[in-house]
Formats: C-alpha cells, structure tokens, sequence
C-alpha cells in the first residue's frame, strides 16, 4: 500500500463526516476581532492531513456510532492540535509551518499566543458540548499533559544527557496522548465497551510514538526536503531525539566533542550539518529509530484485534502503515 | 471606609474557603516538571489579592452554600487569571510583575508560554470536577472572550484613531468577563434563581469595567509608583487607555501630533511622558476616568439590591469601594 492510498482511503472513508469537522472548525474559528479567522485560517486552511480529527471519526465509525457528537469532538481535537503548532513555532522561533510562512513570522508572536489562547479555549468550549464528563477529562487531561510535554521538551533541549527514557517521555506527552485521545473519545462516544476503550486509547498512543520517532528521523532525512520542509531543524535548535541520542552513546570522544559544541554549546561551523548526517548514518541510527517506529506500529496493529474486521479497520491498520512508509 | 479594610473584610469573611482555594491551587499546579510549578509558583506566590476566586466564595456564600464545589471553581478562575497574566507578559514584553521580576525575564518566553498552556487546560480539568455543563459553558467562553478581548487590545494598539466604544469592548472582554464569570458560578453552584443569576453576572460585570477603569487610570497616576509599579507603561507600549483617548478627543492639532507620534509611531522624546501627564491634567482626563469607574461601581451596587443583607452582601459592596479607592 503506497503513502497516499493509506490516508485516501481513510479520508474517503470518513469523508462525509470530514466535511461537517471542517464545517464546524471554520465556524468555531470565527470571531467579530478579524485577525482570530485570518490567523487560525492561514493555518488550518494550509491543510495538514487532519490526521488526528479521522482518527476521531475512523475510531466511532468502528464501532458502528450512528449519532453526530463525534463531530464536535473531532473539531475539538484539531483545534487543540492548531493552538499547539501555533505556540509551538512562538516556541521554536519558526518561519515555516506546513511549507508556507508561519503564523509568527507573518503576525507576530504576540497575535500567534493570543491567538493560539483563542482556539485552546474553543476546544474546551467544543468539548463541554459533547455533555460527557469522561470525555471532557480525558480532553482536558490530554491538553494538560501536552503542554508538560512541551515543557519537559523545552528544558532538555541543549542537553546531551537527555536519556532514551525522558525522550520518549516527551513524545508521549506531546504527540501521542492526543492521538490517544482522539482515538478513545470516539470510541466512547459510540459506546465502547471497557476492552475497545483501553485498545483505541492504546492504539491511539502507539501510533502516535510510532508518528513522531518517524518525525524525528525523518528531519535528518533526504526525504524531508522532498516534503517541502528543512532538514535539520532539530539539529539546529539543539532538539535532541532518537537519532541524535542514539549516536550521541555509540560515540567516540570526539563525536561527543561534536554534540556538545553543537547541541549544548549551540556553536556552528560550516558543515556541521553534513557531519551530523555523516555520523547518524555511521552508527545506523536513523535506521534503528525507524525500527524502534516499526515496532510500536505493530503494536498499534494489534491493539485492534478485538475489533471485528471492517472498512474502518483497515483503514487505521492502513494509517499505522502510513506513518511508517513516510520515512521511505 | 479604607483601602485595605475592605479587602481585608472579605479575606476574613470567606477565610476557611481561600485556605482551601490556595492548597487546591498548590495541589493542580503540580507537575513532574519541575519547572512548571517553579514558574508558576512564582507568579502565584508574588500574590496578588486573590480578588477574582473571593468574588466566587463570596458569591457562593451570599446565597448561603454549604457545599465545596465552590472551592475548585474559585482555583479554576484563578488559574485562568493566572495563564493571561503569564501570555500578557510575554505579549507586553513586561519585565516586572506585582513588583517582582516577571516569569518571562527570568525563565524565558518560551516557557511562559507553555507554562501558561498547562495552567489552562488544568483549569479546564478543574472546571469538568464541578460536573455542570451550564457552569462549563460560561468558564470556558469567558476563557474565549478573554482571548478575544486580548488580540482586539493588540490590534488596537497604536492606533489613535481607537474609539471610546472599541476601549469599552476591550476591557469588557479582558477583564469584566471573567470577574463576571467568577461570581455568576459562584451564585450557579449554590442554587441561585435566574433573577439573582442574572443580578450577580451583572455586578461582576460592572465591578470588572470599574477594576480595569481604574487600573487604566493608575498608570498615569503617582499613585501607581506607591505601589510599587511602573508609571507609564501602557503610554510606552501606545496601549491606548481611555485617559488617552479622552485627551486625544479634546486636544488641538499640536497634541494630537504629539499622541500621533508617541502613540502611533512610537517615536520618543526626553520629557515625553511629563508631557502626557500634562496633557491628561489639562483635560482632566484621569479624573473624568474616576467618574466613569465610579458610574460602573454604582451600578455594580444597584446590582445587589435583590439580595438580603448579610456580610457577604456589605463585602461584596465594599470591594467595589476598594476597587474605586485604589485611585487615591
């Protein structure tokens, strides 16, 4: 199955419920202050897969859910994940999201905070609809624990210490609890049983490891450029991940030498960059942190087990399958 | 009546309540990140008067509640207080709060903005623990409105052209808001009928326009410096006020070039705000926005009038003398 076929299949499988979230998500972004539609649309409008808003829909189209709650909730989901990507380039003091000039780099950090402020508080406003307390706590817990993931992220950056453990830390908290969320919110919301509950939450979470160790290989990868994205972002902010981590321990003193002038010292030369890849792929790490995402892929693929087979079924196998091959 | 004794009869009146309100806050500001209860803490910790959670108690005990729902309501409103504090500081490029070094001088923006995403969604989770929908619906909009409110005082910034109408929105939505939201579910948690609904939005309301009124009034005051605050920052950052806009209205072409400059352009000169002050005084603008604070003040008192007297009722009174009385 190629890239594409995985996330079309998923799209046309939810295709109709698709178009109400986008329905609802322009409705929920506007405001009378007209810079809150600009801003949020420049972003949400630059598209991104929706890849966690289907999940939403794929995750209540399993269990056969008939009603339309899980529309709000998948709109919720996105907006959570927009207010992040919207601090997150503030944070990261990026210019480019999604191939185009970043919020930030157009508007200013100040409106991209205010803004982002805005559409968090729209997500709760959006899952207070819903009228389900459980789902509201797994909601509002999910963006709790994003942002100390954000954080945590935040205070080991520029440290070649970091350990194999708080990196997948942070990646837990802030990509796959709201994967996990998304997953078992639909769920519950169509009426999951205890057992389908724990295995969409734990589906959720797997992909969603398996979605950023993928991310973080891939911004030291060929294949990135061919996605219209920089290569070496992490590498340049001192971001470290799997790959980094991986090399930082098979090397030798000078290679720690290296690391720490760049990544703690944030001192560059010219091709330091070229150097890094060199190292990564003498000590095979991008490899190994593709196969560290292979493994919680079919994880994820057996978190659905319990389901009897359906379209809907295969389309989130097909979506674990597409966070993978995005590496190749 | 003086300054401090009203605050002071409230903090006695609702005392047992804010002891809970403040350990519910230490509690859910935890986080296995060190820094987030660090960064928050210091914000927290440097005080303030806790006015917007004891307009909640107080609410509450007006209507004589004896549960404790009120207790995670009161430390939900703070929290959302606390997380625009630590974004307007970041967006204000403020080096200084409640007379301390702010977050973002010390930690960085970076973190005061994560820091204060995850103050957010723990309000939100502490909001979902008073299991209403109806009390939901207004925190999370007034969550909204606040971020509305805050980019409409970015846009409007620098702009001499800024009406007295589009001042009043600001505050509303900023400020008034959230003072409105506090005490609307301190009265919703203990039964309150729509009459006195409606009378204790209104009163949190009309106080919030007061509070923010005089706030706007102190920044061109002397007594600003007493306590302890910087005279003139909204004049520096050309965040039009309605002392500004009042002499904007009533100045000749000289000043009005001068406002243009200063204001719009952010040109500045030696003296400049010695001028400002100047300017306000001739047109008696600082005292004109006492009289319009105090018109919203009575107001806020009229909105009282369907309650019982009781010691609740005369505090809630006298924090509307308290906020009035800062400006002298």
């Amino acid at each position: 199955m190629s890239d594409t076929s995985a996330v079309e299949t998923l799209t046309n499988l939810v295709a109709d419920d698709l178009q109400a979230v986008n329905k609802a998500i322009l409705e929920r972004m506007q405001s009378p202050v007209a810079l809150i539609p600009q801003l949020a649309g420049h972003l949400i409008a630059a598209g991104g897969k929706r890849l966690r808003p289907m999940l939403t829909l794929a995750s209540a189209q399993l269990l056969d859910y008939q009603g339309d709650k899980h529309i709000g909730l998948a709109a919720c989901v996105e907006f959570i994940h927009t207010a992040t990507l919207l601090h997150d380039d503030v944070v990261d003091k990026s210019d480019l999201r999604r191939g185009q000039e970043s919020a930030n780099s157009i508007w200013g950090n100040e409106a991209s905070v205010l803004v982002g402020d805005f559409l968090f508080s729209r997500s709760f406003e959006l899952m207070v609809q819903a009228d389900s307390l459980k789902i509201m706590e797994i909601l509002s817990h999910a963006s709790s624990v994003i942002a100390e993931g954000e954080v945590l992220q935040l205070i080991t950056a520029n440290d070649i210490e970091t350990t194999q453990s708080s990196y997948l830390e942070v990646i837990q908290a802030k990509t796959a609890q709201l994967f996990a969320a998304a997953c078992h919110v639909g769920g519950l919301v169509a009426g999951s049983t205890p057992a389908q509950e724990d295995a969409l939450q734990s589906y959720g979470n797997n992909l969603g490891i398996a979605f950023q160790l993928i991310d973080d290989a891939l911004d030291y990868s060929a294949k990135q450029a061919e996605l219209g994205k920089a290569v070496g972002d992490d590498f340049r902010d001192g971001k470290l991940t799997l790959p980094v981590i991986l090399a930082i321990a098979r090397g030798d003193a000078d290679e720690k030498a290296f690391w720490k002038r760049t990544q703690e010292d944030q001192v560059f030369n010219d091709g330091d960059l070229e150097h890094a890849l060199n190292l990564l792929n003498k000590h095979n790490t991008i490899d190994d942190t593709v196969t560290r995402a292979r493994e919680y892929g079919d994880k994820a693929i057996r978190d659905l087990d319990c389901f009897a087979d359906s379209q809907a079924k295969a389309a989130l196998k097909g979506i674990v399958q597409f966070c993978i091959e995005r590496a190749y």
